[in-house]
């Protein structure tokens, strides 16, 4: 729990009682290579800090084919949010690709905290906008970026995941063929 | 201002002298048709609240293409956030295409009305919440679906826009040819 309350601190000042109230709130799960956390069709309870580890979630469409909506890695946080804001059943499928420790939380404990603790309202307001934007961008770089530009990007915002990923899900992710990617890679 | 109180109501009460302070921070701003709100190399200093009238954000690529990344009417807040929360130069765009008013606000103003009043932090941390859904949803949408499913899902999310945006500028939302367009609505 040391470990939430660094990644908290990095955003709000807690004191200990309040510290005390916010680890409540919150339960450590370990998730193994290639097990899943989230599957399409379960309810969206929960919500989950990466404390280590890296993710990839996607989205499976009617023909199988995988689309990779994001990777997260260490102190991500992450869901199925379109359905776990809604408290529906999750759309897309969560996936561990590299040993992992996760904190949960659920909706009402979110929304308890941040009631409850003005801090904490901000810190979840603060994270909110970071994801926010991260998500904008990845908007606007789908709609207009070429291959190369994308592979760039990614390199330069996320290097560690550039190194563990295998090219496999980056090419996915990227929308670019395995070719293309080692062509980019190459140069 | 009534219709900004009306707005905050609708996420959470607040009081009289509450609304007195929030007040203070919005300023009233009309806008015409084809007017730009926002553009590209502009410091981005304001976020707006839509009161009427609709707008479009786009992205302009190195060959002067448009890529719309969504359009906004009444009770939408907009700006280029990825610059706006950084105080950096706008990359985007924002174009006025029915005559408009909106509320304008400032980075400033947002964060000192979340630290004074825990209310306003609570509303803020809500629309980011929604807008991030809306966001995952059209990342979800671009990466996976066809133009017909597009085009089905922007006109149940959106059946206002859907009569009042004149098709060309749908067409380059959904990503598909105008021919295409015409196609899906006389279906």
């Amino acid at each position: 729990m040391d470990r939430l309350r660094k990644h908290i601190e990095q955003i709000t000042p807690v004191n200990d009682d309040e510290f005390e109230h916010v680890k409540t709130f919150f339960t450590l799960k370990r998730v193994k290579k290639h097990q899943y956390l989230v599957q399409e069709g379960d309810q969206a309870t929960h919500e989950y800090l990466i404390l280590s580890g890296i993710f990839r979630m996607f989205y499976l469409d009617s023909e199988g084919k995988e689309h990779i909506v994001q990777f997260a890695g260490e102190n991500w946080w992450m869901a199925d949010y379109q359905a776990y804001f809604n408290q529906k059943q999750a759309t897309l499928n969560i996936v561990c690709m590299e040993d992992a420790e996760v904190l949960c939380t659920t909706l009402p404990g979110r929304e308890t905290l941040s009631s409850d603790i003005h801090k904490m309202e901000h810190f979840f307001r603060v994270k909110l906008t970071k994801g926010y934007v991260a998500q904008q961008r990845r908007i606007i770089s789908l709609l207009s970026s070429t291959p190369q530009q994308r592979y760039e990007e990614f390199g330069k915002l996320y290097p560690d995941m550039m190194q563990k990923i295998p090219k496999k899900y980056i090419a996915e992710y990227l929308g670019v063929s395995r070719e293309t990617l080692s062509r980019l890679y190459s140069r």
